[in-house]
């Protein structure tokens, strides 16, 4: 699993600065979560290829998470993209990138599908073999959502010595690596636990930005490997978190503790603040694995 | 007369290079032309008010000259502006813009006029004492116009030893500067044209991007000082032009020769290219004083 922060600041973007947008790759998949304006140019500075993003997730219709989304629509267009490209958001989302399509009289050739979201329950969203995606309902001065993306228990391994060894004909294989036992060449049960190692272990991110600290997401991202929690103010600004309905750094380390998950990134900060190692500081104080996010900088779990 | 060229590339934005956008500085005025994705990082890059600008010009809603323009206004909500800001730009601006600010449920506090453009005529669509703005109808694969800047003949100069000499009260200076002949103190009256000399020149700029070669536009800019005319190819694939409703750089250089502009800038390039001097040079072969747009370039007339 890794995690490449395209943007991870509040607001507006700046010459050294870029709104919110991230790359998560998971078992092959590669996500996109959020897209601030200039996202198109983060994804190629960072040479990701585009043809990759089969799957867009925009938390909510703040600017410094959408705006650079047209865009990216726009450019896999000119580059003749003919990969189906599924985007989930708030209801409007389609109205708002169809009128731009319109308008400039430019449609996809590639297919464009629209998961528009407006439930209030976190839901499974998006599922294949190999992973799954829920929605984190958050709470926002509009309505947003975060996404909790969870790999799937995997195949067990075969100890290939011990498989052998025990005479299985290879048309069993399979059903091995689904756990159950099998008769082998002689005629024997042979007892699945001998000849098979457990599968890896199954890895999960949690991303939630923007939100006020709202403890309802806790039974949702529980034991999650890395959450991303947005951070935008420090203590000394704590009164402007209901107001603006952002949360603090102790705010999300204090998420990130009751939900027992292995490490929390900060991020989504505001940029009256100079220093961020601050936040780093203030989150320690509740729960020890905290990361900052930078943009530019990525992460493998 | 200052030109500041933000963007000068068609398509989409990259690393290096920027969609289009320009700031004209004019009689004081600082009109912004254009707004591609990225424009406001452009601005802050060259250190440019964002408070000076009052007037936005969008030529068509492609892409590459308006997906900024949300952002910006969003940008310029968040720093608390308090200035009016009128938007020029074709029929469905309106729309497209409130649309976004519904979704966010994010209001300017400052007041936006949007001024939606329709016609296939010239008109004056701006005028106060210093400059006048015109549309230049244009011809692309959606509504498009460009833009005629022009200052107003200003006052004429007073000649202050000749307006002494001629011993003239300081109530009659404005009538002098208007051009009246006035009484002086002796009671004789005095011929404007021996205590005054001429107003400044006038200058002009015209800003025609996108469009194909299209000779009627030749009557509205001509004698402008200057004109930026797209350049999208360059002639090995003037066959691509029609098609694309563009134009190649010897197209430009004939539109310039044929308006009589004294100087001809060229932008809007297809990234195909990797030197934009054959630019100049296939320009030129046509009309002589060519100069090359380039990001960040500043030309002062």
């Amino acid at each position: 699993m890794k995690l490449t922060i395209l943007g991870c600041y509040s607001a507006t973007p700046k010459v050294s600065t870029h709104t919110t947008s991230q790359v998560l790759e998971m078992n092959n998949h590669m996500f996109l979560i959020d897209c601030g304006e200039g996202t198109q140019v983060e994804l190629r500075r960072h040479k990701i290829k585009f043809n990759r993003i089969k799957h867009i997730f925009i938390s909510h219709l703040h600017g410094d998470h959408f705006f650079g989304l047209v865009g990216l629509i726009s450019t896999f267009r000119l580059l003749t993209r003919e990969t189906d490209l599924h985007i989930y958001g708030p209801t409007g989302i389609k109205e708002v990138i169809t009128l731009q399509m319109k308008l400039a009289d430019s449609w996809t050739n590639y297919k464009l599908i629209f998961h528009e979201l407006s439930s209030e329950s976190s839901e499974l969203i998006f599922e294949d073999e190999l992973v799954e995606v829920h929605t984190i309902p958050l709470h926002h001065r509009v309505y947003t959502n975060g996404y909790l993306f969870k790999e799937k228990e995997g195949d067990r391994k075969l100890d290939i010595g011990a498989v052998l060894d025990a005479n299985i004909d290879q048309v069993y294989y399979n059903k091995l690596k689904q756990g159950f036992d099998v008769i082998n060449e002689d005629g024997k049960s042979i007892d699945n636990a001998l000849v098979t190692t457990k599968a890896n272990a199954v890895k999960s991110y949690a991303f939630c930005s923007d939100t006020l600290y709202k403890e309802d997401i806790v039974p949702i991202i529980k034991y999650a490997d890395v959450l991303y929690h947005e951070s935008t103010f420090l203590d000394k600004h704590a009164h402007l978190a209901p107001r603006t309905k952002h949360s603090t750094a102790k705010q999300a380390a204090k998420i990130a503790k009751l939900a027992h998950v292995k490490t929390l990134i900060l991020g989504h900060y505001s940029s009256r603040y100079d220093n961020l190692e601050d936040f780093k500081t203030e989150a320690k104080t509740v729960f020890e694995n905290v990361e900052l996010a930078e943009d530019g900088k990525t992460f493998t779990f």
